[in-house]
């Protein structure tokens, strides 16, 4: 099933929706999508939806011939079920130095796919590239497209970037925990600490200074190694998320894949 | 310290050592490595020494001006120290449908930076890549440089494309215990299995089929989900790996971060 991304609230089952812009275009001219079709709507809010692609508005679309749309960039479609599904839990916040060039876009798209919550460029001492110089805006659209090609239903956030200092301290709820975690080669391993949102901490690929450690220390945050090797910023992000999702995930009953006996 | 990698044998502490070709140059005209520095030389085969770079070979290099060298891609040194480092356990074999255009070179090159021992091609019914014509040769040097760069004493191994049908069969030692994980969205968490070496299955992104399903867990491999959303090939096996690894790490006591009290 096709997906398409709206940035918009999403009618309940039974209204229309209007898809527009580039995902109607792409839809149309590259998915080829048709009357009769269905597509599967995202909004980055906590909804899907299941949309059944129309001619054009009215009650009479399934019975009418398709026939070219007059707009060729607007798809009308109604909605046909519509799930609201609540965020990943913990809510895992990625702190990190800036990869240079295209691996910062990698490592959007990697943690957007395994499930964090939000990433932030991070000041650090030895960070290569100005955190300050993050365009935001395309890295937003990576997300997105992210989102879409993953199928989750809230976007990943970006935020601007922070100093180490700042990047300590809660920005959580009151009654929220937050877990400071620093991806510290040689460091043991990592350990499920229950916290309702995990923040990682990680350094450019000089390492923190011992000044930097010092500070997030002090600011409770604990070492963990994830991995035996050492590992650039993206890899060490992309393996540390990875890694503390799957520790802290809620136990649910999982499906086990049944041994087909052919037909 | 610069890291250089060598095809060969390491010398032992006390003998000279010959670098040449691609590696002499990069470390004489980008690095600017001069006499009296330290290289760190990895050769892929699970040594790792320091040498001591002098200005050409014989027992007075350390006495002698600093002069231009004959030729230019040719750099002497002298082995101060060796050792010899175990591969990480489990041995860690993904075998994977193949990622298109630049996401294969990502993948090798993340999982190596990981820990993995070997990636290899799968052939399956949905792969959108032949598995026939990844360019090993191209892949190796991503292989070699993600060793160099992550420090790794041992080279991730590249094998040929391989059937689903073979990739299942065990391939270890007689007395080796391969387990097979199939990377499987809506299955159960991980679990450590013990096993020496773990063989990661990841399908292509339209999955793998209910016959290819059925093969696998009759050969006895067991379903895992390595995350709460679908993820492209690369991703997943990232993701897999960086789970695998920490969940079967072997125990070992690990440094904590002593908290700097200034000095």
């Amino acid at each position: 099933m096709h997906r398409v991304f709206i940035d918009a609230d999403l009618p309940v089952a039974g209204d229309p929706l209007v898809i527009e812009g580039e995902e109607a275009h792409h839809a149309l001219r590259v998915k080829r999508v048709r009357p009769g079709d269905a597509l599967e709507i995202l909004n980055g809010r906590g909804d899907i939806g299941v949309a059944r692609v129309i001619d054009h508005p009215g009650p009479h679309a399934g019975s009418s011939q398709p026939r070219r749309h007059a707009r060729p960039d607007t798809l009308n479609a109604v909605i046909e079920q519509r799930t609201h599904h609540a965020p990943v839990t913990p809510r895992l916040e990625v702190y990190s130095a800036v990869p240079k060039g295209a691996r910062a876009d990698d490592l959007v798209d990697h943690l957007a796919q395994i499930g964090a919550a939000l990433w932030r460029p991070l000041s650090t001492r030895h960070g290569v590239v100005d955190p300050g110089s993050v365009r935001l805006d395309r890295l937003s659209r990576i997300a997105r497209e992210a989102a879409k090609q993953s199928g989750r239903p809230w976007l990943m956030e970006l935020d601007a970037a922070i100093s180490l200092g700042r990047g300590v301290q809660a920005g959580g709820s009151a009654h929220e925990r937050v877990a400071l975690v620093i991806a510290h080669p040689g460091a043991p391993a990592y350990r499920s600490c229950g916290a309702g949102t995990v923040r990682l901490l990680i350094g450019p690929e000089a390492g923190f200074t011992p000044d930097e450690v010092e500070l997030m220390v002090s600011a409770g945050a604990v070492a963990a190694e994830f991995g035996p090797h050492i590992m650039r910023i993206e890899t060490a992000a992309v393996a540390a998320a990875a890694i503390v999702l799957n520790t802290e995930r809620p136990s649910k009953a999982g499906t086990t894949v049944p041994p087909h006996t052919g037909s």
